[in-house]
């Protein structure tokens, strides 16, 4: 009776913010309302219910697979980001879901029995810990560097499962490559392609493919400047071994929740039974939507107003940190994604039981303490000292209350 | 590696509709294309996206259980179908899903674990036959007559159960209580009121409780002016063991696919927390769409133009059955959903590798052979001489045009 289901983090966190009306969230993941595309997805879906020729597919049952115009757009969409033409991007290794959160657990419904390994960054994005969790998937954690994993690290992980005899468990490493979730940390493509060449080491001693699974969730919603990495799906040995979970939610508009995946056989047949399971396929009238956005540059449009909203509002954060926040906490501040990362002093507790979360939630301020992003794993501690703070959803103005009240706590107790 | 997911008999039937430009499929459970709300659907579009008061909240995310409005109307438009206020349909022990496919797997997730036992109608939704297959649930089938499961045939599956100690695995009894897929049968309340009470009964021996499942998914695709059955909702001792999973996809629009569940605790707890996990929260543009639908009233016209055209549709294809069909095939006309029941006598096979079925193809007309409807279960014989016949999709012309075919095919083999 779901007894492996443990209860989510973020919904006590959500139910908490809920319950005090003047309470500033930096807690939550959501995107900046202001800057959702009302106007665009008003013309667009006028566009495709205007004539019953076009009106009726869009609101009739699809393929589980999802649109094929959709799966196309992605495919060459993915093609100019990674600035190429790869045949690892192509549309029938494309899957469309109900977001890219659908696409993780149906991934890891086919990559991974219970009693299974996979290991994930130190610390990861919490929901896919959840899963692995109800699962009975095992967790390792491997340290995350600025730049991405540490790849030494990896290796000294890979050698002691292979010494344990665990390797034959252990299925997947998952990256958030992307303004990682929770760190902000985007990994090098020298990185991901020593990953790579690593997994594949590896496999000899596990007997079974090790795939890499690549979540770009934050990819698209960069405002540094900087040139976007391409996939580890660019690499040579990657159309066998890379998987990548993609989304528009995020850049174009989270209630539209349309995500995808591109992967290899045998998981992208075993993938697409599993969905066929669970929803014979996403809702047409997003996937028309999204792909008429897509054809119409209107989704190119979306991304550059959001990516000026959010340039705008980390900048706010960043003076906010820099004014408020005690000298000695490290900021790690991202090019893009949602979040900042800040590490108090080694000995200072900022964790869900400690004086500091607690005092405040009394303040009316809520962050994600970092601990919650750790995966269970009994080789080493988890951290206690480091918080999750997001310019997603809350105004520039909430942003400089909220810091302000954060610094203040932090201050008392540091 | 997803090994346990087989090939769903869904996709190769599609594939073959495919692959003939000419065919007529009498197969898919699409709904009609013609009287999908393209109109509403703009209108109730415009409305919502007019402001960025309203059009906002419709494209950010929302909760995992779904948007409180449309959980209340859910809860109201039951009350309404049952002619009553009973607090089985409230809306905290409602959930919004991704249609009420996606209802099932997380309900089969929450309740079971691998090597656990659900029994099922023989026959039964297909797609809820691939969930168990794919999760190692063991199915086993009890007899289904034409007003519902044959409840003397339950008690004695149960009995066989207890002697043999399977009852310890026995979580659920899954039944399709309105137009049954694929027979058309609908559940009598005074069998809901006897399946119930009989599921009581033995779960002393069980040790634990065993649910009913009631998949009430053509439940509003009801055109034969009867009235409508309440749903075992309404029975005493149904708030701690009635699971009900509704749909407004059919009703409404497949491409819109929210469905909902009501069901008690803790299960409704633990399907929460799985729903967290697979995607967070169904997208909030398709729950306010359907709100607006449901609140203005443009549900229930909606629902009024598609239960006179399948009325219209399923009297052409009953003329053509008569005429075309062998007198000795056995039909079962239903009062509403999209299916007609054709068996044929019992030597004669219409199975996928049967002669019949094989011909029909050729002659460019499929149906789903029936026997894809059976669990697999050990203690009888899947019977190979049914045929489930659809009108959902086809026009009328090729209603007449299809059955005029596959009688010509019967005929011949006959």
């Amino acid at each position: 009776m779901g007894h492996r289901t443990a209860p989510p983090p973020i919904s006590w966190l959500i139910k908490a913010a809920l319950s005090r009306p003047k309470l500033i969230s930096l807690a939550a993941g959501f995107t900046d309302n202001a800057t959702l595309p009302v106007e665009f997805s008003r013309k667009l879906l006028n566009e495709i219910l205007r004539s019953r020729k076009t009106g009726q597919p869009a609101l009739q049952y699809g393929t589980t697979a999802g649109e094929e115009p959709l799966r196309q757009l992605t495919a060459t969409h993915l093609q100019k980001l990674d600035g190429g033409h790869d045949s690892a991007h192509a549309p029938e290794r494309t899957i469309i879901t109900g977001g890219s959160q659908q696409f993780l657990y149906m991934t890891l419904e086919a990559l991974c029995d219970e009693g299974d390994l996979v290991l994930v960054e130190d610390p990861t994005y919490f929901v896919f810990l959840s899963i692995l969790q109800s699962r009975g998937i095992q967790a390792r954690g491997v340290k995350l560097e600025r730049d991405g994993i540490d790849v030494a690290h990896l290796e000294t992980v890979l050698e002691r499962l292979k010494k344990s005899g665990e390797l034959r468990r252990l299925k997947a490493l998952y990256l958030v490559t992307y303004f990682q979730n929770p760190t902000g940390a985007t990994t090098t493509l020298a990185k991901k392609r020593a990953v790579l060449k690593l997994l594949q080491k590896f496999e000899r001693d596990a007997g079974h493919p090790i795939y890499l699974i690549e979540d770009a969730a934050y990819r698209e919603l960069r405002f540094d400047h900087g040139a976007d990495v391409p996939t580890a799906l660019t690499l040579s040995g990657a159309k066998n071994r890379v998987i990548y979970a993609g989304t528009y939610s995020k850049p174009f508009a989270t209630g539209v929740r349309v995500g995808f995946g591109i992967l290899p056989e045998p998981v992208y047949t075993a993938v697409l039974r599993i969905k066929g399971n669970h929803d014979f396929g996403t809702a047409n009238l997003l996937q028309h939507l999204l792909a008429r956005a897509l054809a119409s540059g209107a989704y190119d449009r979306q991304v550059v107003t959001v990516r000026k909203n959010y340039a705008r509002k980390t900048a706010v954060m960043k003076r906010a940190l820099a004014e408020h926040f005690p000298a000695n906490v490290e900021i790690w501040e991202a090019g893009g994604g949602l979040y900042f990362w800040a590490r108090l002093p080694k000995n200072i507790s900022a964790g869900v039981k400690s004086k500091i979360f607690q005092a405040a939630l009394k303040n009316d301020v809520l962050y994600v303490p970092g601990e919650l992003c750790y995966a269970d794993d009994s080789s080493r501690r988890k951290p206690v000292n480091e918080m999750r703070i997001s310019f997603g959803s809350a105004s520039e103005e909430n942003i400089r209350e909220g810091i302000k009240r954060l610094g203040a706590v932090l201050r008392k107790f540091i």
